[in-house]
């Protein structure tokens, strides 16, 4: 049987349902073919299950900073754990349903099946070979766990496995502190598990700035010891497991693989598409079109295997489908970069990260909220904010940060970001008062200060007053 | 004995010390003269110690959240009030610590007493007798309490005199339900005091856009009760004050008098200025350069009535100070309004309120946060944000919001007021996920929606998935 469809796309999950939006502006002749769960990742078994755990582990955590505020009875307060993980799916549940409604409306045009390629206008699925005018893949990711690890059978969990756990045991090891090592790391231990954590790298969360990943680590070894540098090794010893990693050793009763997501290229026949693919499999994929090579075929979202984020996969499902739909469009220029590692405090970056600057044409701004007012009356007065900015033009590049209330402030340094900013018009802003934006404030007064005075007369020269309570 | 200085600054607040910064880079021929309390207004009596009350009220207030995420033992949780008090002293005198070594550093140029004008270039302060070039007068403002309260002496609290109260009696009324009062409001009812609100005007937190008003209004009625929309009449009875206002009724051991706070311009001798005043006794200043009329005196801070708000403060004794000493300087461009109540959720405002909107070129754009994704995962889905653009060239104009995490939003806003970016623009920026700024794209969203369509080929035109949990 062969059929065709002006577009094929293969994947539902944030990625497929973006792109099919933008093609069902031109065109009706869509197929969308998807293997297993029907819509995105993220509401599943990603960020908001996570952010439900670490809601219920902030929640209980607070207790440690009731006597500060002159409350006690913090001692009576004891956690159900299999309540967190019902609380945890219930809202999972509730909002994974939208997506699931798509195979309704689309009704023949939803296929469910895992697609392979037969080259760059030819789809198999099942026994069903279909001709399409343009293919747009979006297969996703998986999370990545080592071969010999399955023989540890259920003790190794992913972040697919973790939020079906009707309970969880006494003692995890975390496996690879990226943004969902170190998320789920710091919730656990905040829940009563006692948790360690493992790295190969010798940082956190994706930190590359030192004075920031020394302040992430400082703030997560409050919670669960930290082992990086080297890798973690795996050894079964008397219903537990053990695991090593340079000096560092941990007796866990469960392995939380948290070593990041590799993208689902297996069996996609991308080597059908007469592409050279690198050593990771990934064919050449234009960044601000989607599109492989000059093929009319397209790679988004985490399975071309850069920037697996919602927001970034929701973007190239966009340029996918609009690129195949109107083959004229140039492209769209992305946005900045942004990542947010939800620990407590929050860790991240914005824009252009200090591993990548050129030192020699980049001033850095700094804040340390330990003394911050704002953040000394939350009793939340931990971590630092880096600024970075090109001596040049005074343009804000970026920043990365562990400071309180750090995600809000990434979003207001996107804005500055994706305008390139200069330091002043930023400080032309209003700073209201008492805010954590003021620790913001003090970090960009501390690049205006590296930069010449441009004899300027506005609003963004109004100074510091010297008053620590008020920065 | 008759003296003379280039400046004379009245007042070491926040506004005349952010002068007296501006004026010391020009000359050290400065005076500053203060009666009272050496430093700002803010840390002494403000906003720095009701946080700590309300960091304090909210810590404790969790406890109604936590079944909900699973845990046990909320109900054994207590509250030592004046242990909460001691809490917000010791902050409050860290944080007062700062400005008070002004005098020190100005030895005898800062001179303790009451400066009052003698003409537009002299000041008497005891028995001397000061010619200035130029006088700079931040004398601040003070609560306002009817004068028939007075009858009732200690039992009449104000933001001056509650952080020094030992303990805190069950009942408080709280009449005038500003920021001031819906902050204090809010955190004394979560410390477990039995707490009526009151103000004449139908509304709280100065919110003028009607649906952000009843949102506001809903969310503090679950802590207290509110009477609006009459004026609140006091009664002494049997030992405690009895508040009448229209229908509402209120015993209560004591009333905190939150109506505002007037400028302190008795005895100021504005009078020998040979300018007209107005009602309120002000005499005509230009807000961006503080000058009064054409003479050699500026007024600025709380003092001239308008902004009385720390950072406006700040810009206003900044302002005041460079033009006081280069008059040649044309005046600067003000910020864009802010102004946040921190209660939970905060309320506010950026920009242009709703009640100055001319309904006929603007567009609004609304978000409700009862189900936007983030917020119900951290159980703080109450609230509503509204977004004003101008239709002609789809720019920013100003927010309303009641919403979690507000205050932090309203500096993105800010961000884009001082700008007066468009509504594309903002869109353009990243939106991490699961975050409450995604609650302000749909916000932005609902405004782009209704101008018209420009053809633009951007990421600002990435729509809205149509899933719940990613909006």
């Amino acid at each position: 049987m062969s059929e065709r469809a002006e577009i094929v796309i293969v994947g539902a999950g944030t990625t497929g349902l973006s792109a099919l939006r933008e093609v069902r502006r031109h065109t009706e002749d869509v197929l969308l073919i998807n293997d297993g769960h029907w819509g995105t990742t993220c509401a599943a078994v990603g960020c908001m299950p996570s952010k439900a755990l670490i809601a219920a582990a902030n929640a209980f955590h607070t207790r440690e900073n009731l006597t500060e505020f002159g409350i006690s009875g913090a001692d009576g307060l004891t956690i159900d754990i299999p309540a967190v993980m019902r609380r945890v799916r219930r809202l999972r549940d509730d909002f994974v349903k939208g997506p699931q409604s798509v195979r309704e409306t689309l009704g023949e045009r939803a296929i469910a099946g895992r697609a392979r390629l037969a080259g760059p206008q030819e789809v198999i699925v099942d026994d069903r070979r279909i001709r399409a005018g343009k293919i747009i893949l979006a297969p996703g990711s998986t999370p990545v766990v080592p071969r010999p690890w399955r023989a540890f059978g259920e003790r190794i969990l992913t972040s697919d496995t973790l939020f079906e756990q009707a309970d969880l045991p006494a003692r995890i090891a975390v496996i690879g502190l990226g943004a969902i090592g170190v998320e789920l790391a710091q919730a656990m231990a905040r829940l009563g598990i006692t948790v360690a954590g493992f790295d190969a790298l010798d940082t956190v969360a994706g930190v590359s700035d030192p004075k920031v990943r020394d302040s992430a680590i400082a703030a997560l070894q409050k919670d669960f010891a930290l082992h990086l540098g080297a890798p973690a090794e795996l050894a079964a010893q008397a219903g537990v497991i053990r695991v090593t990693a340079g000096e560092g050793t941990f007796e866990a009763d469960a392995v939380l693989a948290a070593l990041g997501r590799r993208p689902q290229l297996e069996g996609l026949g991308l080597d059908t598409l007469g592409v050279d693919l690198d050593d990771r499999g990934q064919p050449p994929v234009d960044p601000n079109t989607m599109q492989i090579a000059d093929l009319p075929v397209y790679l988004a979202g985490d399975a071309n295997g850069d920037r697996a984020l919602l927001h970034e996969a929701a973007d190239e499902g966009h340029i996918a489908g609009r690129h195949a739909v109107a083959t004229r469009d140039e492209g769209l220029q992305r946005r900045p970069a942004m990542a947010i590692t939800f620990a407590d405090p929050n860790i991240g970056m914005v824009g252009v990260r200090h591993a990548d600057l050129d030192p020699d044409t980049t001033l850095i701004g700094e804040v340390d909220f330990a003394r911050q007012g704002r953040a000394r009356v939350m009793a939340a007065n931990h971590g630092v904010m880096r600024l970075y900015a090109r001596k040049s033009d005074a343009r804000f590049l970026g920043a990365e940060f562990c400071a309180p209330a750090g995600e809000h402030i990434a979003h207001l340094l996107g804005l500055a970001a994706t305008h390139t900013m200069r330091i002043c018009e930023m400080l032309a802003m209003p700073f209201y008062h008492p805010v954590l934006e003021e620790g913001l404030r003090t970090a960009l007064r501390d690049l205006d200060r590296q930069l010449p005075d441009e004899g300027r007369s506005d609003l963004a020269q109004c100074p510091a007053l010297g008053i620590e309570a008020l920065e």
